[in-house]
């Protein structure tokens, strides 16, 4: 049988381990993944472009586990009251190349990426950073405020989105965990006296989100929303001012803010950041930007995560995915239904 | 909510059916999608390597569904009393990049394999063939029989394995079935006074399961154990006598038989017999050989069928693999379970 977590199983298993550990601790595997960086099988996303949107299958692999995940991307999903980006993922043996885990993973996703955001601004951002702003209060926007006060004891918010649905949404939602929100008129208000800016918009064009002369000396920027080719959200100027760090360079330099720039532009690899192997922040006044697209290797992290904590838990169903045959060779028996199988070795 | 079919409610779908009605009806939906097989966006199946296996993703769309499979191969899996080659498969909905279907598909997969080979058979075969010779009695070779007699009628098997425990288990399933089976004590002995020629034997090497001086005039050859590169089980004279049909041109090259040929050795994709663009058998002294690999086309045609089936039976499951929130921007807000989702759209 192939273990099973639905949205419901999810949904109570980050409440029973409580959202911030969860995060916490989702942040540790992503991290232990990223060190061992060059253990990694990595290649392209596979992508299937239809009239209104594409469906992905992201694949990676160690020498250990396989792990993929399936996510669609279509704007237009919104207009029925359906999810922009869906998805769910597979952890598998390579030993075996049986499936040990099936999960849902647009939950998972959003606290992913947060917890990725998270874990990269504790080395970037400067260490007396207090006040975030965020621009852009869309469905990763509660969690993002949960990685980063988990994680760097941020609690002040300097908040600003254009739909005021989505602004009472978050200030509802993030008011009621604690967090100390002003809700600004503009963009250019939200970043006054800000230590870290988030932007995370969900607009599909270059439409600039940040210009060069809202980002002043010192400040961490943490782009979420620039993600895919023709998508971006901030001004160039910025990156020229900018020390950039990303996950997948050549993932990057077509979905990431990086389409802006040369190919010669110079970024870093943020393993190797984690790793000690480059430097990340030199100095107090510096901007560092972190130019966030999203990398398989943080999924793979995820459903890793996800798998040791469900063995303690009773939320997870087991589904029959995969046919176990008394006798391997005896796959028609199945058919038959009468024939009880034997018990066979775990994976 | 996702429509799940897991190993139980396949078995009980085909059961309800009927395996032979089952096995046209799949047939029907294989021929009417490779009948259209222009419109389809083709590509290379994604595999990751271990040292023991492989485990591959393939996917395919048209401007309507997006399907993919996940499927391994670990040869070494006997040894634990596992499947060889497990798979399960999801078929999606273009418009809004939700998955309607998942279903396992290691069972689905050998009967769409059969169903494969008969559909090509009856174009390819002499009409006035009676007799089938069967090489290779491992997990496929019943759902061949089976095929073989839904859609031409064959009754009479002439079979030969090297493993005893397998000829037994296929003297049983399909004894029980009816047919009228010589077991014969070698490959050779199999293939005389055969119209047709099944060679579904499972060695990992180029082994020569057929000779050239096994092969009489007038025969239709189905080739399915050589499937992968490293993988074959002709000698290279049979090809070189015979017509060659294929699914793929460019994946048989590399997995197929095919790949003892030289690149230019002229082949014909069984997509343009069926759609009356290229001859099939010209004349009953003719040597017809169908190399077969498994194209993901297949495997589309039958999670279409099993949607289409399974709607009208009570053995589907359903699965939240997918977040539904009220407000599509309010993610968050399923962490915290108390809310009702309100009623949404169907995709």
């Amino acid at each position: 049988m192939t273990r099973f977590i639905g949205v419901e199983s999810l949904a109570a298993i980050v409440r029973e381990t409580g959202i911030d550990t969860f995060l916490r601790g989702l942040a540790d595997y992503i991290e232990a993944d990223f060190l061992r960086w060059p253990q990694f099988h990595k290649v392209p996303r596979h992508a299937s472009h239809g009239e209104v949107g594409v469906v992905e299958l992201m694949p990676i692999a160690d020498d250990r586990l396989f792990g993929f995940k399936y996510v669609n991307g279509h704007p237009s999903n919104g207009r029925h009251n359906l999810l922009t980006v869906a998805a769910f993922g597979v952890l598998s043996d390579m030993a075996t190349g049986y499936p040990r885990l099936m999960s849902e993973m647009t939950l998972l996703t959003a606290l992913r990426t947060a917890a990725t955001s998270a874990l990269v601004a504790r080395r970037l951002a400067r260490p007396d950073s207090r006040v975030m702003a965020m621009i852009g209060l869309g469905a990763q926007s509660d969690f993002q405020a949960l990685a980063f006060r988990a994680l760097l004891g941020i609690e002040r918010l300097r908040v600003y989105d254009i739909d005021p649905a989505s602004t009472a949404k978050f200030v509802r939602n993030m008011g009621a965990q604690g967090f100390q929100i002003e809700v600004c008129s503009t963009g250019q208000d939200a970043v006054i006296g800000s230590d870290i800016i988030t932007t995370a918009t969900a607009d599909k064009r270059n439409a600039t989100i940040l210009s060069s002369n809202m980002v002043g000396a010192g400040v961490h920027i943490n782009a979420i929303g620039g993600d895919c080719p023709g998508k971006t959200e901030l001004q160039r100027d910025i990156l020229a001012r900018a020390r950039v760090f990303v996950e997948l360079e050549e993932q990057t330099r077509i979905e990431g803010e990086l389409q802006q720039m040369p190919a010669n532009f110079p970024v870093t690899e943020i393993w190797q950041v984690l790793a000690g192997l480059a430097e990340g922040r030199t100095d107090a006044a510096q901007i560092t930007l972190f130019d966030s697209v999203g990398f398989a290797l943080e999924d793979f992290s995820a459903l890793r995560y996800l798998d040791d904590l469900a063995r303690g838990t009773a939320h997870a169903a087991e589904i029959d995915l995969i046919a176990e045959p008394a006798m391997p060779v005896d796959l028609f028996g199945l058919l038959e239904g009468e024939r009880e199988p034997e018990p066979r070795m775990a994976a």
